[in-house]
């Protein structure tokens, strides 16, 4: 087709109306005092939430499978069954005090993608599929993002079966106990494309007014354990001198962590998020300081950099303060970026719709960054009031989410029809 | 007399293996299983350390009298009865996990000056006075240095008695309760010098390698409060430019109170003890942090001028944090200088005797800070390991301790008999 014959599914839209009402219905489930949404993972809460989901797939025509961790996989035929799929998906539990947007959003998207292509009597030449991954959030069972890990070959089945939550039931036994634990076999070969529209969770959107997010990639992130020890004394008779204050030496850390991410703006993070300090005695120089540091980035090298700096400087400190300093790494992610072709998907699809965009990295941890590492993967962010999430008052404006949801359609229109 | 004239009375020493003998036993009193002392004021522990201090003072020929908040004076007649006598004392209530000589060493030299007195048949012009003070510590019942204070009219005897344990038990209880709820009236008149011995508490000596620490004052404190405010959120998401990090605020408040002390060496001390961070967590960017600030100086003006600083100081770095910063002040000691009479006595007689010495202040409290707001008053202090104390480890050695008691003597008996 030419640029002189209009086609009819550029005018495509979603109703921005039903995907507001089915987030609001879907809400209910496990809905807070608060307004927010309390609906663990594998709960009876989860069990109806997916329930909801199966019923609006099913009504839309979609066959449903189930893995063995327990994600759903609905699946709307193309004309072409040979082609590859093109995904989009998210989660559906929540934290204990969670929001009504936060993983929700991306499946209530993608069931009104299929919604809307149905309406239109549209039929892609790629199968597409929504995904409801297990367990993302993480607050029942560990490890976090526990489905997509699964699914891609991150965790074993055998070992996420077998983690207990604090009553001691199993992951195995609680899908058992809602009836999720399913025998399909699902590969993760012949993927096109994995799409995963979000909320932002951060204030970056709302701050720039800018609808939509185009995800350039993850950052990668670095957690450390770090302790100073110096040595307690009393704070009147200790001359400054003589003093091995462990609370002063981590102030140093502290603003050098701020610094190392400033350093490496505008896509670096640098946070001390909880420090603990001994015996924490009004008239007593602190003697041990137990600290967080997280340090994110959106390439390897600058990740590997900055680390690298802050050991340096924690030698400098130390001997400047007269204590000792430990750091232990207990968590790595690797940065991820995303695939190239989806990224301008998303992004051209957002400009023809005439939406304001910009690129964005996701600082924190999803699905999709997992299925990045077996298939061409995007996301989409739409703001969040006040960058607020995970929090019962976390909220969205519908123009916003429905705005996200006609670039996920056309996205993956893109994707399932090879050109749009 | 003239110098031609030897005065044997400057040969007079005191019997340090006594000393030590003494304190060892009366630490038998409450020992701990690690070597220290738990002997809380006014419990039954207390009253048998107060027994064992009256038997003693009995013994050396003293009489007692015990005034209505517990405090134990043992009176050495003089030659003069019109003269103002000359006190020494300290307290023998130690922390929970207290040493065995904090307090107690400034009682067991008294008794020991009036032991060696009595060996040599010395009677001094002034009558002499050791004081037992009630409850310095502040361990079970606040306000500390409760005897002192009540002694000199900083505290109401009647709000005093009232206060109570954590079981309850007001101090007019356990007063009854161990027999020491006197009735005699001990004025502040007529005080011609009070003297206090007392281990350093602090590095100072031991890093100088010096016996006799020549007390010219005692630091007066000001103690904060204070509470950052910014927002929490998330770590990943939140771009550093969008951060509110209460955190990354109170470091630099905690840097600007080492500063300011260094600003004003020797003497000022600037300490952040106590640290709170909420919410805690690894990854959310801390929105509320609280903590202490305790800064000391010898001077008044300058500890004002410090305060005023850090004010200052707090309006910037809560500009340039976006956070708020409020700060309250909980504690104020005014600075205390000594009697300079009294302290050119403990410094000659330390130099008479060939010992090393050097002028310090004090930077915590003591009973004798009370005692200098009505009576002309020095302290002697004597090294402790590695400035060590409120600890079941702290320890002393018996030749610093002889050379205090030394230097007590001859301070006192000058004062006791005019010239010496």
């Amino acid at each position: 087709m030419n640029a002189a014959t209009p086609n009819p599914i550029h005018a495509l839209r979603v109703n921005g109306q039903r995907l507001w009402e089915t987030l609001m219905e879907l809400a209910t489930i496990g809905a807070t005092p608060k307004g927010g949404v309390c609906r663990l993972a594998l709960t009876d809460l989860d069990r109806l939430g997916r329930d909801f989901f199966v019923r609006q797939a099913k009504a839309a025509g979609c066959t449903i499978r189930i893995d063995s961790i327990g994600n759903i996989f609905a699946r709307r035929a193309g004309r072409d069954t040979a082609r590859p799929v093109v995904m989009t998906g998210s989660h559906i539990d929540t934290q204990p005090t969670g929001g009504k947007f936060d993983g929700n959003y991306g499946v209530m998207a993608g069931l009104e993608v299929f919604k809307t292509l149905n309406d239109a009597g549209i039929v892609t030449q790629a199968p597409l599929e929504v995904v409801v991954w297990t367990n993302e959030e993480g607050s029942r069972f560990v490890p976090v993002m526990m489905g997509s890990g699964t699914f891609i070959g991150e965790f074993g089945i055998d070992s996420v079966l077998t983690q207990k939550d604090r009553d001691g039931i199993s992951v195995g036994e609680a899908l058992n106990a809602i009836g999720y634990a399913g025998t399909d076999v699902v590969s993760t070969e012949a993927i096109a494309a994995y799409f995963e529209a979000h909320i932002e969770q951060g204030p970056v959107l709302e701050a720039r007014e800018t609808t939509i997010g185009v995800v350039t990639g993850a950052l990668g992130q670095r957690w450390f354990d770090v302790v100073v020890t110096g040595s307690e004394a009393h704070a009147g008779p200790t001359p400054m001198g003589l003093r091995k204050d462990a609370l002063l030496a981590a102030s140093h850390v502290i603003q050098c962590v701020n610094q190392l991410a400033l350093d490496h703006a505008p896509n670096a993070r640098g946070t001390v998020g909880m420090l603990d300090v001994y015996p924490n005695s009004r008239n007593v120089i602190p003697g041990t300081v137990k600290f967080s540091v997280d340090l994110r980035a959106d390439n390897d090298e600058i990740l590997t950099a900055m680390v690298a700096s802050l050991h340096e400087r924690l030698v400098t400190i130390a001997k400047n303060g007269s204590v000792s300093i430990e750091m232990t790494q207990v968590v790595y992610f690797p940065p991820q970026a995303f695939a190239a072709p989806l990224v301008s998907a998303v992004r051209s699809s957002a400009i023809e719709m005439g939406l304001s965009e910009m690129d964005v990295v996701s600082g924190a941890g999803h699905d999709a960054v997992y299925m990045a590492r077996v298939a061409p993967t995007a996301m989409i962010f739409v703001p969040c009031k006040d960058g607020i999430s995970h929090n019962e008052i976390e909220d969205a404006r519908p123009d916003h989410l429905e705005a996200g949801c006609n670039v996920l359609l056309h996205a993956m229109l893109k994707q399932a029809n090879g050109a749009d």
